[in-house]
């Protein structure tokens, strides 16, 4: 299992303190010492820094830790290996270029058979089940619109389809990004906060560190964060329930949807396609 | 205009004494402060760092100067703009998955007409000329091939046409990586230095640094570098003539083909379409 971070605001934030957190996660205070990745989005691109080795001695994560960039979207990732060797390849999150977009995508769990439904356009580059998952999903999706959808709805309830259906062939907790929006699935485990005035203090759960939030923000900051646990030992976040679909904009949950495979009889999501 | 940097060896090894060269020209010795970018692959996967700022006083430069990464193969790039704006969007390298590999791309010139060719699959997320021929040439190399052709040959030969093509466009001196290959396109301005046994002492142009290579090599180690100008000052570098592509593999130079635009008589490559 890994762990699972994101981050999505109405103001660029850095997201050093939830990092800071999670990182110890990484071969410390957690399991997790198999790779680690953050991705920070600029707009509709994004940097993604990797590495397939434990995040709580990485002199990487420590100079970003150190060098803090500012962003609206971020999605971050600790892996404890469960399918496919440490490599460069099968670290998260992974990346594909769709309707000129990066997309971001980062999974927690294991989809033992995954493999059975075709792969179109996007390739793993890697071994891992995880990444065989997003490039189903982002064939899906891009069979499923000619471009990045005016109604964006109908792109949320499009992930939330998909989802629920790549769900159904194992444990499926997901952030992905789109450099517009935050889109968390649970599947077992997941929870959001979101931070807004007034602002308080919060203490890191895996670290000695407090921040006082009300002195780094303004009234009008909003900064929804996802995290696989609670990252916090003082405030209160909101547990997901299995097969849900948050998607945040803004620093907001805009919108929570039932992402659970469909009936027998309803049709596949557009673009699902079983091996045969 | 902008400097191109690219590695390609038989054994991992760190770039750090090129990449020391290049980034003083980001801004300091040279005036190409708009952004600066690295790949680094690890088998068919690459990690890139990139910044759109300058790299002669960017602090995470700094720091991949001091924590050097092995590699086989590395693509580097820094920018001064010449058409679209300074964002992390416009800045070099670019990447797009193709079968399985990721592909990595940067661009020294400007292809004013680029935009008469259609897009296929690959979108650009900013707006520059350069991440539009990279889209542009992936997309005919996709079109070409079901899968990564067997016969590598037939991938260099359409790796120069397609080349030649965009190179009718503009200016279009060019380095791509498939995680196996190192091509390098001449339009105007590019060189080549193999270095191995016995291996000798080189001198930065660009900044007080030396380096005896005899002492951080073997005799069986082979490492091509290649680069807008020249990097040192006291080897021998090869200057390319416009319209050449050189492949490297194992720090080798495989072979040189011709990569000129295709008489009006013969079929365009594959996958090219110009706009109607």
């Amino acid at each position: 299992m890994c762990e699972l971070l994101g981050m999505e605001c109405n103001v660029p934030t850095d997201i050093v303190f939830s990092f800071t957190g999670l990182r110890q996660r990484g071969g410390k205070t957690g399991p997790h010492g198999d790779g680690w990745g953050l991705a920070f989005y600029e707009g509709r691109a994004t940097r993604i820094f990797r590495e397939p080795a434990a995040a709580c001695d990485s002199p990487l994560a420590r100079f970003l830790a150190e060098h803090p960039i500012k962003t609206l979207l971020a999605i971050g990732h600790i892996r404890r290996r469960t399918r496919g060797p440490t490599s460069l390849a099968n670290t998260h999150p992974f990346m594909r270029e769709l309707w000129g977009r990066h997309w971001v995508f980062a999974h927690n769990g294991t989809l033992r058979t995954v493999r059975r439904f075709r792969l179109g356009r996007f390739q793993p580059v890697g071994t891992t089940d995880s990444e065989y998952a997003c490039c189903v999903l982002l064939e899906a999706l891009r069979s499923s619109f000619s471009d990045y959808p005016q109604r964006v709805t109908d792109l949320w309830q499009a992930v939330a389809e998909v989802g629920g259906e790549l769900g159904a062939h194992g444990t499926f907790n997901f952030l992905l990004g789109d450099g517009r929006h935050l889109y968390a699935r649970c599947a077992t485990k997941l929870c959001y906060i979101v931070r807004r005035a007034p602002f308080g203090p919060a203490t890191l759960a895996d670290d000695d560190v407090r921040i006082d939030f009300s002195a780094v923000t303004t009234p009008r900051d909003r900064v929804a964060v996802v995290a696989t646990t609670p990252l916090t030992t003082n405030e209160m976040w909101t547990q997901g329930r299995p097969g849900e679909l948050w998607v945040f904009d803004g620093g907001q949950l805009r919108t929570t949807l039932p992402s659970k495979p469909t009936a027998r009889r309803r049709p596949r999501p557009q673009g699902l396609h079983p091996n045969s």
